[in-house]
């Protein structure tokens, strides 16, 4: 992670599920069913642990034991200032930049399976590799983001096919918790998602930002 | 919150969902229906982020808007020593003491409710009064959990209840995520969890750990 961005992105990590409109529509079918009955009316937060932290460059771990790995490509945004109740209007004010995260995850089949137990092993949440700032990035929601496998395109979407955008997620998550300077917001990951093996070399590009690599190691 | 717990449990604030057997069998009904089909095999975690940390005497607001707020007793667990993979006979060891934790909450009607929103609203999870070291606790497996509200007794339950033990916990979480000194295992609410209103007064006792109080403000 560089200097400033590892100084910067110190607090929580927050992560946003189901907020690729393709993503969102797969799983629609099954929101009618109980005991849901309707899709999500407000944000689904899940929260990636302090030994979820890693680094550009930096080896993940598989969990072996037949248990399955994926990548999970997201745009993060670097918290700024102190966030307690803004308007979307005001909500990109209080970044500081953005950021490409990595959100490794167990594949979740259903809700109920424990989240924690799939999203928050040790080194799950690679972060980097530069914070940039917000002045750099026109419009955070027309960025192309990739995952490459061993060299490989395997998943590409576009901040463009976001359910919430930036100033949204700010503006909804902010009315019920205060989002402190350091948090990041991971603001969630596109369909498709694909496992991994040992040896593998898992790098995720978002235009602007630059290109996370690591290495997944065998447990 | 006393200068010695305030000084050790800093780090994640860990909770255990359904750790008292009368609520898992008041919910096991509904996991013979899709799309759970079965009881959860694994501790079932939720995390309290840092916004939500609140001490003994404070306040905690009542998030009005037609919401309900619920105390959440339970006895936490302060991890003294970085865990990973350990086994449940050496888990207390790895454990620095107790106190008393308040996981203020909404209600959940489902587990598919954002739990992040209903869990992680700021202040939500008081901690006191103090920091009991393990010696000064026998047996963390036969404490009175008690629940005043403005007085009254409205929850009363026995760690004796747990599904799963202390120990238990340790070895089953360590297993996939490594805990770090500081962190706070917050071992479950029982069942029968029961509103509360602006000007209220929550105390929450555990026998050897004192009480823990805190007032309902209005928002």
């Amino acid at each position: 992670m560089s200097r400033a961005l590892h100084d910067v992105a110190t607090g929580t990590l927050l992560g946003v599920a189901l907020n690729y409109q393709g993503l969102l529509k797969q799983h629609l079918a099954e929101f009618e069913q109980p005991p849901y009955q309707k899709p999500p009316v407000k944000p689904v937060l899940f929260i990636k642990t302090p030994n979820t932290r890693n680094e550009h460059d930096a080896e993940v771990v598989h969990p072996g034991n037949g248990l399955r790995l994926q990548p999970g490509p997201a745009l993060g945004v670097v918290i700024g200032k102190d966030i307690s109740r803004v308007s979307a209007a005001e909500a990109l004010d209080y970044v500081a930049g953005y950021t490409i995260v990595n959100e490794f995850s167990l594949p979740e089949d259903s809700y109920y399976r424990p989240a924690v137990k799939a999203k928050c092993r040790d080194g799950f949440c690679a972060i980097g590799p530069e914070l940039v700032p917000t002045a750099q990035i026109a419009d955070p929601h027309s960025l192309t983001i990739t995952l490459y496998v061993n060299g490989e395109v395997r998943q590409q979407n576009s901040t463009a096919n976001f359910v919430r955008d930036v100033p949204r997620l700010i503006a909804e998550i902010s009315e019920f918790m205060t989002l402190h300077a350091g948090d990041v917001l991971i603001t969630g990951t596109p369909e498709g998602r694909v496992d991994v093996a040992p040896g593998g070399r898992v790098e995720v590009e978002i235009s602007g930002l630059g290109r996370l690599v690591n290495h997944i190691a065998a447990q």
